[in-house]
């Protein structure tokens, strides 16, 4: 029933949609003290893939440490032929729906198609709170995240890579603090989902080095 | 002594020290992996202010976290005349070197000298890690974080304003969650410190509502 049907507005905690009133004074400083409210939501969020693992919860990233490393990521890019601001800007939006919808996995019972309509509109919901307070940015953010979701740029492509890199990277971080403590291995399936030279290099090298450590420890067990 | 002197490369964990071979094989991109495990230290520090004033710890935001949020509100700013890139760059760049210092409060018993000169030589640390991979970037992280400590730029002030206005609204956001249970109004203070008209305008509209609650508060409980 249409009653059923995720808005992002009934996602949004009430102390922030409080401040969403129209005709109230200071609307445009009100919608944007919101927008900054609902960014918050990526740091108490914990990224779902790695919870879902059985990682302790306080040792798991927030959205926000997640997207911060891709955006470091990009701004080291060996490419002289990208606009790395652009890279960096797109690292920054491209989860920033997942404020409001959650961070969706593929395990978790929402169709991908869903989870597409939920996101598109959470970032049409962000991009008209901004509106009052910057109309620039509001066009931006949602070029950025739309960039993001069509792949519609070259440095979309690159934080498309990154975004699993990033990720693949995060597994190995965790095996080298846990220990093969928790099931990982198919994080680093994402390998075969990355297109540039470059980043899949880095990934290639991580791999590499966990296979080594792997072998290590079966020859340690054997002896 | 000398020998007590504090090192960055002291600071960094032995699992990533050991990428940091000079003359190794696939030696530029085992110094760049090295760098990204460095930055992920910014995702598991808690931002010590909040820990200090007894927030419990799986509910204080990472140090990253902080960036994270400060590289978002960079993008809204309303000035034209200021170049917004740059801005993110420095929000997402002026603390990484707390990844190997930590995060130094007045109150923990290192002086501002001594401080400033473990960061300056973490920043040069980094740097210097970079290079093999991407001269550019190892040159451009050294300029944005020297462009925020010296605030040699009109995109620095702005984001010395952001750094301060940010805090500001996370210890608003943590009051709203956990009523005003922690001792933080000191951080309101930081408002003084704030330069800018337009980050100003948001602290000051935090500020009167937080100063509303509390005036609604005792009412309620004088009635």
């Amino acid at each position: 029933t249409t009653e059923n049907i995720w808005k992002p507005d009934t996602a949004v905690p009430e102390h922030i949609r409080k401040l969403l009133v129209p005709s109230g004074p200071n609307h445009s400083v009100n919608y944007i003290l919101a927008f900054v409210q609902i960014v918050r939501l990526l740091k108490t969020q914990k990224r779902t893939g790695w919870v879902d693992r059985g990682i302790p919860a306080e040792k798991v990233e927030s959205i926000s440490d997640h997207m911060y490393r891709m955006s470091i990521i990009s701004m080291f890019i060996p490419n002289e032929n990208i606009d790395i601001s652009k890279c960096v800007k797109i690292a920054l939006v491209h989860d920033i729906a997942e404020s409001l919808v959650g961070d969706i996995t593929p395990f978790g019972g929402v169709t991908k198609a869903e989870k597409h309509r939920r996101e598109l509109e959470s970032i049409q919901y962000l991009s008209e709170i901004i509106k009052p307070y910057n109309e620039r940015f509001s066009k931006e953010i949602l070029e950025l995240w739309l960039d993001y979701e069509e792949i519609r740029t070259i440095e979309a492509r690159y934080v498309k890579d990154i975004d699993k890199y990033e990720m693949i990277q995060q597994a190995w971080d965790y095996e080298q603090d846990f220990g093969l403590t928790y099931d990982l291995s198919e994080f680093y399936d994402s390998r075969t989902a990355i297109v540039s030279k470059e980043i899949g290099e880095l990934c290639d090298e991580v791999i590499r080095q966990r296979n080594e450590h792997i072998e290590a420890l079966k020859s340690k067990a054997s002896s």
